[in-house]
C-alpha cells in the first residue's frame, strides 16, 4: 500500500479527535447554516454570507465545503436532520395509530411555530424558492420533501390499520390536505404576520382528524383540550 | 408659468400620441416582466435583466422605470391586473351566490394550470420569496394577498347570503382552507412535477362546496360532471 494512502487510513487516537472536532465544527457550522438560510434563502447562503456570520475566514470553511452547492446540499440534510430528532424519532414514543398520528402533527406545527428554525419553516422556504430551477439541491430538496408526504400517508395508514381511522378515508388525500394546512399556515404567519396561523391550521387538522375517527379511536385528552382552548380563541370550524 | 412647465402639461395630439405610445410600450415590457419574475424570482427582476430578454437597451428601460424597486412594485401591479382581468371580472358575470364562487375558484385553479404566468402563480411564488424581508415591495405584496383573501371571504358570504351555503359555516375559515389547499397544488405542481396537483385540488374544494350547501343550493353541472370525472382519474375524496 503506497505510504499516501496508509496515513490516510489511519486511525490513530489523534487522527480520530481531529477527525471528531472536525466533525463538529462542521456540525455547528452547517446547524448555523439552516438558520440563516431560513431567514435568508438557501441561495443567499454562500461560503462568504456564512463566513462573515461565523466570523471565520472563507478558507477555513472552504476546507469543509468546496462549493456553494456543497454547502446547500448539506444545510438540506443538516435541516432533514433536525427535523427528524425532534420530531419524527420522538414522535414515536406515542401508542400506535392515532395517537403517534396526532403527536406527529402536534410537534412537526409546534416546532414551526417556536421556530425549529429561526425563520419559520426551512423546507417550505426551500421548496418555493427551487420550484423553478434545475439541478442536485432542488432534486433533493424535492425526495425530501416526497419522503415528508409519504411519512404523513404511512402514519394515516398505520391509524387505519389500528382501527382509528375509518378504512374508507383516502390516507393520500388527508395527508397532502394536512400537507396544505401546514402551508397556508406559514404563508400566513410569515407574509401577513397572522399570529392565529398555527392554532388555526391545528384546529382544522384536529376537526379533521375527529371526523376521520371511528369509535375504536382512543379519545386522547390533548385533543378535546386543544379544541376547546382553540374554539375560546377564534371562531369554531363549522365545516366539514 | 413658466414655459417648461406649460410645456409638459401641454395636451396636443402629438403628445397624447407619445404618451399612448409609451403606455403601451410599459404595458408590454410589464407583461414580459410579470412572465419573467413568475418563473425566476422577482428579486432576480432587475432593470438589466428585463433589458436583456426584451432585447432593449438599459437606458430605454431606465426612462420607464426608474429602479429595480420601481419596476417590482410595477410588476405586481401589473399582475394584480392580469388577474382581475382573467378571473375576478369575467367571474362576475355567474349567476350570484354559489354559482359565482365556484366560477371563481374554477377560473383560478384554471388560469393557474394553463400559466396565465408562465412559472405558475406569480403570487405565491412572490408571497414566498418576500416573506423574510421588509420594504415596500413586501408591503404591496402581502396587501395583494389579504386583498384576495378579503374577496375569497366575500365570495363565500355571499353565497351565504344567497342560501346557497349553510349560514353556520365560518367563511373566514372556508377562504382560508381553499387558499391553503391552492398552495398545496402549486407546491405539488412545482416542486414535485405533480400532474395531479389542481385537479385533486379541484376536487377536494369541490367536495368542500357540496358539504357545505344548503338545499336551497342550485346544482350546477360544472360541479357533478367534474367531481365524475375527477372519480374515474383518481381516488375519490373519501374524508369530510
Amino acid at each position: 500500500m503506497p505510504r499516501s494512502l496508509a496515513a490516510k487510513r489511519s486511525t490513530g487516537p489523534v487522527v480520530i479527535r481531529r477527525q471528531a472536532r472536525g466533525l463538529r465544527t462542521r456540525g455547528a457550522i452547517l446547524q448555523r447554516a439552516v438558520h440563516l438560510a431560513s431567514v435568508e434563502g438557501l441561495e443567499g447562503l454562500t461560503v462568504g454570507r456564512l463566513a462573515e456570520e461565523l466570523g471565520m475566514s472563507k478558507s477555513g470553511l472552504f476546507a469543509h465545503f468546496g462549493s456553494k452547492e456543497d454547502l446547500q446540499l448539506a444545510t438540506c440534510e443538516t435541516a432533514r436532520q433536525m427535523f427528524i430528532d425532534e420530531i419524527s424519532v420522538p414522535a414515536m414514543s406515542a401508542p400506535k395509530g392515532m395517537p403517534r398520528l396526532w403527536n406527529l402533527l402536534d410537534r412537526w406545527l409546534g416546532h414551526v411555530e417556536r421556530r425549529l428554525f429561526e425563520g419559520g419553516c426551512f423546507f417550505t422556504a426551500a421548496s418555493f424558492e427551487f420550484d423553478g430551477r434545475t439541478g442536485p439541491v432542488r432534486e433533493r430538496i424535492a425526495a425530501i420533501m416526497r419522503e415528508w408526504l409519504a411519512m404523513l400517508n404511512r402514519s394515516v395508514m398505520e391509524a387505519q390499520k389500528a382501527g382509528h381511522i375509518d378504512p374508507k378515508v383516502s390516507a393520500d388525500l388527508l395527508a397532502y390536505e394536512i400537507q396544505s394546512l401546514a402551508l397556508g399556515a406559514h404563508w400566513s404567519k410569515q407574509l401577513l404576520d397572522d399570529r392565529q396561523a398555527y392554532s388555526r391550521a391545528r384546529a382544522i387538522i384536529l376537526q379533521k382528524l375527529c371526523a376521520a375517527a371511528t369509535p375504536a379511536c382512543p379519545p386522547f385528552p390533548a385533543m378535546a383540550s386543544r379544541a376547546a382552548a382553540h374554539s375560546g380563541r377564534a371562531k369554531t370550524p363549522s365545516f366539514a
